[in-house]
């Protein structure tokens, strides 16, 4: 049999030889997930770690039906999330479009795609599920805003910064009223619009790693 | 040095120590991606390919407001996807509730889940996704149909065979009246959904891998 040692070495050589992991952002490293009974906590991490969600207007082209759209997001700097959800889109698109014409959204978010969920399934309400709803606005690009949030979505998605000028992106951002969360057993956690923009605002940052 | 023979005994040794690959669902094994060119056979795949999406309802609790949620689906048995998404829900949540009020529904899917877009962003184009809308129907739980529905989103979702009995849950299906994919740049595909269901009917298996 190997020695201790010549079983070391051979680990050694085998990680070596092995391949570097897929660099896929569908199994992103993320912060610990925060307890059940900490709703709000659980919210602002849900809209802290992911980086993408569904974007649900109301359709011009469908006639007033409802229409979800996958979108790039950033809620602040890696670790350092306020909780707001900023958007770069182009009315090239129909959201934005829809959003101009009526600002009434509603932007979802899903712990599956984050790995922490395991085997569990994804409709399972231990399988954290947010749904954001309020007014999509145009951030005006001259604002100080404008700049946090340019800073925001492109350090958290690099390749829009090279996306084409002449699709004239805007950033917008969900004025949230509505906060809708399943965490846990026993339906939606009850948490208001200024319970989730304040959260961790006396903290030292609560979403860094 | 360790020779060839006793290096493939360590791998062999290190291989039944290593510990089993996480079983997150949230990198599934995929298919094989269609050809860009490929519109029909890219929407089914994103289709057959994930098990989750968000549901977007006219919202009865947000006075007609969109409301994007959560859910797990399937489109038939793993190989034989049929194109239509199946969804067992209960009316305790306010998705089942608003779609009994107003059967106007999207439904949206992104590929970014199954980590085939590496490093591309959500957002990007190329990244492909893919929004249903139509009606959301309630299946006579005593039609063969639901029979059919059960066995797929069963063998997807093993876990909501066991669901609690006294939530109720029912099974809906979309029925598709526009199909909204982007794959590319250029702008979402024309497909209509007869080109979408009838996809694949005179091949064998087309998306079984």
């Amino acid at each position: 049999m190997l020695s201790p040692a010549r079983l070391a070495l051979a680990a050694a050589f085998l990680l070596v030889l092995r391949p570097p992991a897929p660099a896929s952002a569908a199994r992103p490293i993320v912060d610990d997930k925060p307890a059940p009974s900490e709703a709000t906590a659980t919210a602002r991490w849900l809209a802290a770690q992911n980086t993408w969600g569904v974007l649900s207007t109301i359709s011009s082209d469908l006639n007033g039906a409802p229409f979800g759209n996958v979108v790039s997001y950033s809620d602040g700097l890696p670790g350092e999330g306020h909780g707001i959800p900023y958007f770069y889109l182009t009315t090239l698109d129909p959201t934005a479009r829809d959003a101009l014409a009526d600002e009434r959204t509603s932007f979802t978010l899903s712990e599956f795609p984050l790995g922490t969920c395991g085997k569990i399934d994804p409709e399972n309400p231990t399988c954290a599920k947010l749904t954001l709803n309020g007014k999509l606005k145009l951030v005006d690009l001259q604002s100080p805003e404008a700049d946090l949030a340019k800073s925001a979505l492109f350090t958290k998605h690099p390749e829009m910064k090279d996306w084409p000028k002449n699709h004239h992106f805007k950033i917008f951002k969900l004025e949230i009223e509505n906060i809708f969360l399943i965490d846990w057993f026993g339906g939606p956690k009850p948490i208001s619009p200024s319970q989730y923009l304040e959260f961790g605002r006396n903290q030292h940052s609560v979403m860094s790693s």
